[in-house]
């Protein structure tokens, strides 16, 4: 089965607003073995969303549409649908009902136009919506003697992303028994994409499976693709396709699907009771941040300091002026006194540290913007490295050197005396 | 002069890639008059690529496509341009040059096929990437006798942003001479788009000019555009209706423009050369973070500290135990300490702070998740006040709180006395 995917609004077409509605639902159906083949993005035009829609018919034996379905002159979607599938429009009682109540119980007035939203094509199979008030629908077309179908959701993507678990999937699922497709994700951290193809040659067979990769800052993922018949044991294959990634690819990765590097840290630090402190300079408090958006973050998180002046290095965390002097704020001998003084002053069992510079000022021919330093101390030692980041932004830079730093510790946790 | 957008690429007709660079550019293109019709997302495959290139040249005079410029045997856009005008591959000496100068510039050999990217239609004119490999290139296409274009540019956005300002718009502009638009963006916080709907009521002619307002978390964005000749003085119509703007809406606005809170508030410390220290607790950084993200912050911003235990709050700012015994670590009073511990500890002429609870845990009763408290604290003062947000997840409590704490700040600025 093919799919094809119409984002409806001027507001989409115009750039004001990002669809991510038609990526989150080719994702969702390639699962089930469908192939998505194109997608639009059409203005809230009746002869455009007409003209489109046949188009689309034309590539794929299922056509989605977000957008359109709400209560005002612009929301075109459904009479379109019902106008190319040549059917009347007819009134379904349970969903007039059901919007009736949502205003009920916010204790307004319905608004007359929003019966609209309870009219669909006749024979229709109406989707429910249990967060919004637009319900959806699938809608047969006949398409020079071949049925073929077109789905229409609402443009919200909360909304959307429920009634596609819930109504579309198993409709396509019923419907499409044919091949199955199931996936695994690495995240990895360190390598260029160029150099996991490479360490990934011969790994796997492409008649097996296919593999594909993603740049996602500061990650690169790769992917893992089999297919097969509804009964196939696709796990059972994938795990033994990530036997061998993991082998071909060590401690490059460091999650399995989407989980970021602070989570991964976080388990690790908990798993072993331990604590951490951070002292972070170039960074500004984005470790901090990533560290803290994991939940339960403060069983390990104790102190993140951004000594953001040199002031501020030498008065919070102790480190020596000499150091400073002789070496610099930016050196590995400064990122080890800030990592060893952040575990200081918190008591924490792991201190790391970040110092560098991020542009777009401040470089120098000696040390460049790009110039990062990291730090980790632990009872009994620190490890400290300086590092040039390509400069590719002071965004680019402090997204980078903060992965770096979470990555360093990691490797650091999986073992004290390999390579970070 | 109408135009349609092709994203190309099997990663975003797959769902793996979000495409914003379509959005982006109708955006760009808007202000010059240009009017968005259509969007299109196409495989990697020759004949969708040129089949839909067709079908926008249709209801376009104007085709812009990114993506499929690379050196692999999948980049496909610049044949299908070709094939699709009828015209030969001709070798751009000087792309060539420029990609040669890339690679020995990062000491790496050059790959032969890269050499495919400085091959374009004849009679093409090339956009130079100044921060990528591939140029891109607009090329003129004969549809039914009149002629027509299609644009090319690379997929990554930063290379496409800054091509499009460089190279596409002063070619549009050229090309474009009919109605302009003009447009001014107000960036707000603190009032929903509802409300600032109900305070612009009557204060603008459609006629004149179009509201727009646009939710771009933590910002509601209100926008104003004017459209006339080419000769009229767009700019001071939009200084008028700016003067209504602000008069309706007064501090809400923070800024002009897509400047954002950690901008404002920066420009106005070095204004007055005052100097920041933080102290976050549920922010954990973010608030460091995004004043950091301004290049020169070191100006004004000497320390920030992520207290994540209250023995943090205790032992480095020195929040007395007994605050915490009796009003708890999340509390107006904690925060009010909290301030005024950073600022004692770092010498910064004001401390700002947060402590809250942004779930999923740590809730109760009494303090729901999304309590949060902000303080800050002067030579001879503080402030401090607890809200409470609503529960939209931890990432939106840690966002949000982060901006109501940089907003108390500037307001503070604006007038100590005043609300914040």
């Amino acid at each position: 089965m093919k799919a094809a995917f119409l984002a409806i609004g001027d507001e989409i077409v115009g750039g004001l607003t990002t669809d991510t509605n038609s990526g989150f639902m080719a994702g969702e159906l390639r699962a089930l073995g469908v192939q998505p083949v194109a997608g639009f993005a059409v203005p809230d035009d009746e002869d455009a969303i007409v003209r489109t829609l046949r188009r689309a018919l034309e590539e794929a034996e299922l056509v989605v549409c977000t957008g359109g379905l709400g209560p005002t002159a612009d929301d075109l979607t459904t009479a379109c649908v019902a106008r190319l599938a040549g059917r009347p429009m007819v009134r379904d009682e349970a969903s007039a009902a059901h919007i009736r109540d949502i205003f009920a119980s916010r204790g307004m007035e319905m608004p007359a136009n929003n019966l609209k939203q309870a009219d669909f094509p006749a024979g229709a199979t109406v989707f429910p919506n249990p967060t919004g008030t637009a319900p959806g629908f699938v809608c047969p077309v006949d398409v020079d003697g071949r049925t073929r179908h077109v789905a229409c959701f609402p443009g919200v993507p909360r909304e959307t992303k429920r009634m596609v678990a819930e109504s579309l999937l198993p409709w396509v699922a019923a419907r499409n028994p044919g091949q199955r497709f199931a996936s695994r994700t690495f995240s990895t951290f360190g390598l260029a994409e160029s150099k996991l193809d490479e360490l990934l040659v011969g790994a796997i067979d492409p008649a097996e499976a296919r593999l594909a990769f993603r740049a996602a800052f500061p990650r690169v993922q790769v992917r893992v693709t089999v297919h097969g018949a509804p009964d196939d044991d696709l796990e059972s294959r994938l795990d033994a396709l990530e036997s061998v990634v993991r082998e071909r690819l060590g401690a490059s990765i460091y999650a399995g699907g989407d989980e970021g590097m602070e989570e991964t840290v976080g388990r690790m630090l908990r798993e072993r009771g331990l604590t951490l402190a951070l002292a972070e300079s170039c960074t500004g408090g984005r470790i901090g941040d990533r560290v803290t958006d994991v939940p339960g973050s403060s069983a390990y998180f104790l102190l993140g300091v951004a000594t953001y002046s040199n002031e501020a290095k030498t008065g919070v965390l102790g480190v020596s002026e000499q150091t400073i002097e002789k070496f610099g704020a930016v050196s590995a001998e400064t990122a080890a006194e800030m990592a060893a003084g952040a575990r200081r002053i918190s008591g924490a069992d792991l201190g790391l540290s970040t110092t560098g510079i991020a542009g777009p000022g401040g470089g120098t021919e000696d040390k460049p913007v790009g110039t990062v330093c990291i730090g980790l101390a632990w009872e009994g030692g620190t490890w400290s490295r300086r590092f040039t980041v390509p400069d590719r932004g002071r965004e680019w830079i402090k997204g980078q050197t903060a992965q770096m730093a979470l990555d360093s510790l990691r490797r650091w946790l999986i073992d004290p005396n390999g390579p970070k």
